[in-house]
């Protein structure tokens, strides 16, 4: 895309260290016009024009606006909870929306538990896809449905009374979900599906069809199942290690598919990861699928953060898993209807239990403790948390990236990644507190 | 090391794919003598002399002699074996080490596995450091002790009747193995110790002190204990994921420690993994430990190889763990006093169990299935059976590589890995069969 002539207010950031091409680069400019980022070179030709407002970063980081892909909610909310009216559930959406914007988080996946048909009746129309507003809220991706097409074994949080098989096909599916399933991504950007589960694995590639990101996960699959699922169109495994077989030395499980090596090239390059030093191919992209992590430091261990990220670098996805109780203090919250207990440290149980039941982390909190743990790049925490969702979701034409002709999504960060700015479509979050 | 004026043959390598420092390399000589390599520089400029044989590799790959730093026996001989006179298990000590050389194994670490104290008393001294010979055998490097400080959980093969524990200190560990351990790396190379087990972690140091080798395995040891053991001077895993807690994201063991940032820069640097795109510090040696992998596909899972691999490439160390049935058909055979079997896979079990017990896979059939289940280069899957493992043992002066300075133990491989022809100190090995 290139800008073309227009009277709308020209912006440039100057000062800035911008994250372009995977690298931090000192020597240039970020220009955006009417909420997209422009390319300046036509402006200066065919228009010659400058900009009409300079904005001095004062040395900060510049990077596109976090993407979180699976959310339960916050402040109290769960985007599974169906009580009260419509309006009410609407502006339960919008508070979180709108509390996400202040952590960076400018486009997200609300994310609804294992629910009955009345329930995603209610609650999906309200979930689709949602344009990013600096004042109203982060954008809305489409939800991320999760369940009920999952494994009583690896349940979680989940209602096990409510979960489904697939052995009528995907009619069983279109019953489950009602009509938002048939709209495909634009109300439904993820779901995650157990792929052991009778009937779901045919499934996969009928969701796929319709645009819909097919993730595995809540589920006991053995490396087999699994990659039998990736081969079949799933291109996201849903918060790695958790909710999944411990990786075994034997049967690596699901965890597993982060060493395969014999999946075919795929048809839908991208929806897949770019190639890395350690993909199966080196100049393809890389047939492995995408792999959420949750990186609160409770649901895995450092370690194990780090051993994923560099056994499948390209591959990483940082995901809150946040839940109601996130921007709240310790106490106990709702999700899904079930009880769940907080921490002091932010961990979050089901109550009376030892079972984890999603995070109160922050996304720019999941970024800075990836980096930590991994003792990657700044670009490679950042990337893990804009491009690699972005491409996720097959959207990293205007998402993820500072690319001309993307949605001017942007963050001021400092060197500790703390933020400084936020900007939605080019106009600027009112920021609670400066951290 | 540079040669000095010397009468004895000078040989020379021509049309040869060489391993030269971590590249293959097309239009370079190799030259050697008196079990040596050379520089060939001294030659022309100050003996103007030639070579006086010229051996043509017909475009072979011309690579270090394998290194099998954990080998329990072969051909129905176990080195735990204590039966017979001296002159009996000498000679099948040297069967043993015949045998190896057909593999391109030209050194190893005869490996005993927990035995009582008179057991190591008459074995032990027949173990120590030998030269490796083309006509008499592979190369000795000193015993590989696994056991008796290790876990009653971990037990694998080991005869746990005589496992004991360190709680007197180093002089529990003498008591055990007799005098030989204080001949230090002469005669023990490696001792595999779990590091839960009462007062092993302080006499970590006093071994290393002797420069052996202490390596963590057979153990139900934390993260936070192996990395403990790490800080204390151990630098090995011993077979990574078999006989140690399975890896589990919330606390993930000994496996873990492929994901450690926090250890220390260590002390002795000769004795760790260099510096790889995932080491915590990029300009220094890795602090973390060496880890053996066995590679017949059914200790580990290829995926769990290359999960491993890829978290710390430089750290990858391959050993056959092979037993006295290495070598012979499917039935059962004796390991430590114990019955084990070996299937039609070669996969050798506790008789009646399900508890594998070692491997029949011999060096250069490790090397090409790492190869395979990795996709990692030649250089790769060569360099972890040849310069990592003498790393480990702090020989790379001499072994597993062809620097000048060297022993003159070659391989001459085909394009699929294939022993073609061997060399132990420059004198060529006959071969029972062309591959």
């Amino acid at each position: 895309m290139v800008a073309t002539a227009s009277s709308s207010k020209i912006s440039k950031i100057v000062n800035a260290r911008l994250l372009l091409d995977h690298k931090i680069v000192q020597d240039s400019y970020l220009w955006f016009q009417d909420g997209k980022i422009i390319h300046p070179q036509n402006l200066f030709f065919d228009q010659h024009r400058d900009a009409d407002e300079i904005i001095d970063a004062k040395g900060a980081l510049v990077v596109p606006g976090y993407l979180d892909i699976q959310i339960n909610g916050g402040y109290g909310i769960d985007f599974a909870d169906n009580e009260g009216s419509l309006e009410k559930i609407q502006d339960d959406i919008n508070t979180v929306a709108k509390g996400l914007l202040q952590y960076g988080c400018t486009a997200f996946c609300p994310t609804v538990v294992s629910s009955a048909p009345e329930v995603y009746n209610k609650v999906l129309p309200l979930l689709n896809k949602r344009k990013g507003d600096a004042k109203k809220g982060s954008e809305i991706l489409g939800a991320h449905i999760e369940g009920p097409f999952i494994s009583h074994e690896k349940k979680g949080a989940h209602n096990q009374a409510i979960f489904r098989t697939g052995k009528n096909g995907v009619r069983e599916f279109d019953e489950a979900y009602g009509p938002e399933l048939m709209k495909g991504s634009e109300a439904v950007s993820i779901i995650t599906v157990a792929p052991e589960i009778e009937g779901v694995i045919d499934v996969i590639p009928e969701l796929a069809k319709r645009d819909i990101c097919v993730s595995i996960g809540h589920s006991a699959a053995t490396i087999s199942e699994a990659e039998t699922a990736v081969t079949k169109g799933a291109t996201l495994i849903t918060h790695l290690f958790n909710a999944m077989l411990p990786f075994h030395h034997r049967d690596p499980g699901m965890i597993g598919v982060l060493g395969a090596v014999d999946l075919p090239v795929p048809e839908n390059p991208l929806r897949h990861p770019a190639a890395s030093n350690t993909s199966p191919y080196r100049n393809k992209p890389d047939p492995r699928p995408f792999y959420g992590l949750i990186v609160d430091g409770v649901h895995v261990h450092p370690n194990s953060v780090r051993i994923a990220y560099y056994a499948h670098p390209k591959g990483c996805v940082l995901v809150t898993d946040a839940l109601s109780a996130l921007g709240l203090p310790r106490g106990v919250y709702s999700l899904g209807g079930r009880d769940v207990e907080v921490d002091d440290n932010g961990a979050a149980y089901i109550k009376g239990t030892n079972t984890l039941a999603g995070s109160t982390i922050t996304i720019d909190q999941s970024v800075r403790n990836f980096r930590n743990f991994t003792k990657c790049t700044m670009v490679e925490a950042i990337e893990a948390a804009t491009l690699h969702p972005a491409q996720v979701l097959g959207i990293s034409d205007r998402k993820g990236t500072l690319n001309p002709g993307g949605d001017a999504d942007l963050l001021f960060l400092n060197d500790d990644l703390e933020i400084q700015r936020v900007f939605v479509y080019g106009e600027e979050v009112e920021l609670h507190k400066t951290k």
